[in-house]
């Protein structure tokens, strides 16, 4: 039986002080290979903790590959066998992780293909890895992205048209390079990461709010944007689809002037759980006025970097002569490596493996959800897309005093008001949990 | 025998001519591994071109694997074994090395070596490898950098200092997000990329004329300059030196206000050819005035995107603050990989191999300029430092038949006026040549 003392003063979170004990236990050996845990309702209730809090240690242990899920049985210590040394790196990184809101789940990462790829493109075509790509980026890379693309996307994409670079900041940096001085437009509420890269770049940035629909045309109108950044797919955070007829009159917005532009930020659309897919913006326009986002940092990890974006035709010409002194900020080894890992087939599986692990997370989540009563009067919104959702409350409390209601029953969750540039007035009373 | 047919008509080189000959025959048997190859000057005279063209061509041939110089014996065929595909890759990426003006050099790159040290990388530390590196990059690697620095260019560095980069030009763009709209100079004649980019971002670009020991300090105390971007221990193009006085009055001029900074781009120090080494700038700054740049682009390979600046510490809490949602632009495999890389002696050993290549280059360059009349009234400046020279010429020629002249000789050679943004109204008659 596992008894631990938990220190709820330390900062430490709960479930990261039940890890380090049956961590640790494993490494001195208290908990042997192959012995089986406690059940999560059985170890919860024993320490006197929610079972997410729980969950979430389990979950950890289980990524890192400490512990193990039979179905049906339960869970079971796994053999280790680590240097103390490694032990030690291992606890300090766990820590930054932590610290930098990275998930665990990036741990499903494919390493042994992608190790195996790497051996491969490192024992062949010598001279290729030696030989700088075009700024843009290797072909062979773009035109699996564009195999891709027609295949998982129904996109109809050119290898010329997309670029590579070193991270979508990057990206952003190019496309200020090439549209200039514009007046960007970015939604409210959003994700406030993109607004403080165009205004650390100088530029105007305008907030249009959202709709049930998507973003308000009126105000877009009526505003001096030029280049609009939208998430139509799946807004961050609301997760709000853009409706079709929108879709439309936001295409139709920007063919009224030449430089008008909408940046198509595709970022979790691999990640739509079920459901419908949802047609990119880009796959719709027809006047060359969508520029498509997105990155491998989701969907693979984020230690490699990875995105790219694809530029109309319109653009093309433009791009080239302006930009092409600036060589490809990614190197050509992890550029043909990503290119073989897309062609065999690795990435789809890989996407399909996730989606199923978000998918099982989600329903726990849910089924986590109905122990505690805060949730009795609430409503699930936006849950087949992305890799959280929204839940509507109907509450007397203020939206800290909730959020700080759901943290306490051991949820990890942030308030919607939150994602607001300008704070609205009134409570919201809608969480985001992320699966 | 060798006998080839060149078409002087074609718009290809003469020395790519020979090498594909030569690499033709190879292939298709009509040279046999291990069979003896007409020396340079044998094989120059019977198809009437120059010794460089036919140095040219074998030095392709060499680097690329196809043949190798026995000393004191001569040039043998290698043995070769590649399929057809290959070879026609392997064709087409010659031509575009070509055109991008990639140097064979790169073909030095210590393949092997950096193939086993990454296959290490791939065999362990998994959970570090998918651990997202703080914005600066990997601590191992700044730390190897700080500890290389200290030892071969007796620099003080804490890896606090170190910013790791996909490449110059990212951290220019950071560069400009850290200090804003600055007023940058840079120095005439010098490396148009620098200055292209700054007037990409916006920003303006102020000349500041070349003098014989360092930039014009006049014509910088009367500029509006905040930020002065220079390359004292090596100038492109002209070689000059900064004197040493003249390094204490850039710093005494930096330290006036507090807005000024100087930009030490330290791009080509690893090759220096003979002659003592030459302390930084950065170095001798007390006052913490000056930002120090280098790459491994043009060490290693450009196909690996790996560059540094080292801030000094009055940038640092400003970089942080300002530049930490900014991800660090190179994957962690290739930084892990490089720290071991220079851990264990690799990085020198590789710079020793590539010192005495470009000193035979050099040594063999001089010794072919000899041959030729237009060589005789002229005298070579500068050959100690980095990977070119500089030849002046007495002459009534002008500038640009001077260089048609030395290029009809088969040299490959560039005029200094071309380096200048204002082209200067007299002749020159100083030509720049690559080792």
């Amino acid at each position: 039986m596992l008894t631990y003392e938990l220190e709820y003063s330390r900062t430490e979170p709960l479930y990261l002080q039940i890890y380090e004990h049956i961590r640790n236990d494993m490494e001195s050996g208290h908990i042997r290979a192959g012995e089986k845990l406690p059940s999560k309702r059985g170890l919860s209730s024993q320490l006197g903790v929610s079972i997410v809090t729980v969950e979430n240690a389990y979950h950890q242990l289980e990524a890192e590959g400490y512990i193990k899920a039979v179905p049906k049985k339960g869970w079971f210590a796994e053999k280790i066998s680590i240097s103390q040394k490694e032990r030690e790196i291992s606890k300090q990184e766990f820590r930054e992780t932590e610290e930098i809101q990275n998930p665990p789940e990036h741990m499903l990462f494919p390493f042994s293909v992608w190790a195996k790829i790497m051996r491969e493109i490192l024992a062949s075509d010598q001279t290729r890895l030696m030989t700088r790509t075009p700024c843009e980026g290797a072909y062979e890379l773009r035109s699996a992205i564009a195999e891709h693309l027609r295949n998982f996307r129904n996109m109809q994409v050119k290898p010329e048209q997309i670029i590579i670079g070193a991270g979508t900041e990057y990206l952003y940096m190019l496309l200020h390079l090439l549209l200039g001085e514009s007046v960007f437009g970015v939604e409210e509420p959003g994700y406030s990461k993109i607004s403080d890269i165009y205004t650390d770049l100088g530029l105007q940035c305008i907030r249009i709010p959202m709709q049930t629909d998507g973003i308000d045309l009126n105000a877009l109108q009526n505003s001096e944007t030029e280049i609009m950044h939208i998430s139509p797919s799946h807004h961050f955070p609301t997760g709000t689809v853009t409706s079709v007829g929108k879709r439309y009159a936001l295409l139709g917005w920007a063919s009224e002037q030449d430089n008008r532009y909408i940046i198509e930020d595709d970022y979790d659309s691999e990640f739509r759980l079920s459901g419908k897919p949802i047609p990119s913006l880009f796959s719709l326009d027809v006047m060359d006025k969508v520029i498509y986002m997105n990155t491998f940092s989701k969907t693979l990890t984020p230690t490699i970097r990875i995105s790219y974006m694809i530029l109309p035709f319109s653009l093309l010409e433009q791009f080239h002569q302006k930009l092409s002194r600036y060589a490809c900020t990614v190197s050509n080894f992890e550029q043909y490596a990503l290119a073989e890992f897309i062609k065999k087939g690795c990435f789809e599986k890989h996407l399909h493996r996730m989606r199923k692990y978000y998918k099982d997370r989600r329903n726990q989540l849910f089924s986590d959800m109905k122990l505690y009563q805060i949730f009795n009067n609430s409503v699930i919104m936006n849950e087949n897309a992305g890799l959280h959702c929204l839940v509507k409350f109907r509450t007397e409390l203020s939206d800290e005093d909730l959020l700080k209601e759901v943290r306490k029953s051991g949820f990890q969750a942030a308030a919607l008001y939150e994602y607001y540039h300008k704070k609205p007035e009134q409570n919201l009373h809608i969480l985001l949990f992320y699966y």
